[in-house]
């Protein structure tokens, strides 16, 4: 067994634990939602465990696809055993319809299918609001170096790959979704969640969003759009 | 003798003519002065002299560098003639030391100065505030391809040598500038302008402002920081 000793981090949907191992740590996925950098907050009914489900899921599926994850293994419901990461301070976002951001910044029909994924940066600071950066910004910064950002690139690219098949096959467009990766050990490993909340989700057939724009727009039936997509994920018919 | 004939565009500093070549243009400098898109709107006496005198200045330097441009020949005090070119909308922007957007959305101490200098690329689209953008973005908009972007980066940082040498023998900083490329027969050239409005320039010893930022920010002196920079650029003393 896996002892939470100190936490480490409390965020906005997860509280990060140490263990006795310090290469390693417990995330603990939390029903609390937030929007628009905290502007709105709430929560969402055993979202914390919904979340973890689709996100070990993934990892699985990820590391079955030659992809490196912090997943170690699922501890329970609510909590994930992962490596620890010194995670990178950049969030790295993969849009393959527009929507959101792209929608609002440059005048994008929302649910244009791009001919190409777009890959963008952000940098990973909610004082700043999460500003979009490019590759020089980053390095400028001190978050990353060129090397760093061009694996975060590709490997944002392989997973996207990955991801879009396995939720195609599952009647789920990927409209666009959010990572964070961080150094363990020389190398580099995705960490973080893959949920809802960090993916754009929209059915194949009816384009219905199932993802967090429910709760950002009070869009309703935010908790079924949530286990619908568990139920599909992890094959629950 | 060229002739005038249809304007082109009028914009916010300069009026672009057709003459009865086609490939070439008439750029007309104006005193007109706006910031923060159009937000703030007044006159600066002359500017259109300084800055087109500055300009043709410094296009024929970078052409003496090997850089094309669209210039062609100074006509007279506020008109420049040009290759007629099809422009590209993305503003290509330059820093070296760190000021405006970089201090407001990064979080950087102004005059903070940058190991390597970073080339933003902007959508030239005044409608949704010249968002940043990155490469795909560019592409994905339609606005240039991957080779064009990888050619517009490449001539902004040879240019960038050019100037920034060209201005500390000059005792100006060149903090960072904007550029404007557009397709002519096959090639890209550099075109409209660069001036105190399209770059910050700080005095090498004291560090005061010698550009649009005396405008944009009510600092006094416009005028007088206008003809120091051309005085120094033309050698005037
Ligand atoms: N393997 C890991 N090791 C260490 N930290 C991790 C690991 N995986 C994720 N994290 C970090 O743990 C935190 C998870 O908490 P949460 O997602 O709730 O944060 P948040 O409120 O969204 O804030 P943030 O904007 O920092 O993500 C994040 O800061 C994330 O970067
Ligand atoms: N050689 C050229 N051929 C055609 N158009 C040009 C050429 N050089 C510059 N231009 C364009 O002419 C216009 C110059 O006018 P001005 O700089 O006043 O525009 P502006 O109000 O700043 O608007 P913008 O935001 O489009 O620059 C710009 O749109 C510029 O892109
Ligand atoms: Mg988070
Ligand atoms: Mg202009």
């Amino acid at each position: 067994m896996m002892n939470k000793t100190t936490q480490l981090y409390e965020g906005k949907a997860k509280k990060v634990f140490l263990t006795d191992d310090s290469d390693l740590v417990i995330q603990e996925f939390k029903d609390d939602a937030t929007a628009f950098n905290n502007k709105k907050k709430g929560s969402i009914a055993d979202k914390g465990v919904v979340n973890n489900a689709i996100s070990c899921k993934l990892f699985t599926l990820l590391e079955e696809n030659g992809i490196r994850t912090h997943l170690v293994e699922k501890l329970s419901e609510r909590e994930m055993l992962c490596r620890y990461l010194d995670i990178i301070k950049v969030e790295v976002v993969v849009r393959n319809i527009a929507a959101g951001s792209l929608v609002k910044r440059y005048g994008f029909a929302e649910g244009t299918l791009l001919e190409q994924p777009i890959v963008e940066l952000y940098l990973k600071n909610d004082d700043l609001d999460d500003p979009l950066m490019n590759d020089a910004h980053a390095v400028a910064l001190g978050v990353a170096t060129y090397e760093e950002i061009a694996v975060l690139k590709n490997r944002a690219e392989a997973i996207n790959l990955v991801l879009r098949r396995f939720f195609a096959d599952r009647k789920l467009k990927l409209v666009d979704f959010k990572l964070e990766f961080g150094r363990n050990k020389g190398t580099i490993l995705l960490g973080d969640e893959i949920s809802p909340d960090t993916c754009r989700l929209w059915d194949l057939d009816t384009n219905e969003k199932l993802d967090k724009d429910r709760f950002r727009f009070d869009l309703g039936g935010v908790e079924d759009a949530y286990s619908e997509v568990q139920r599909r994920v992890l094959d629950l018919d």
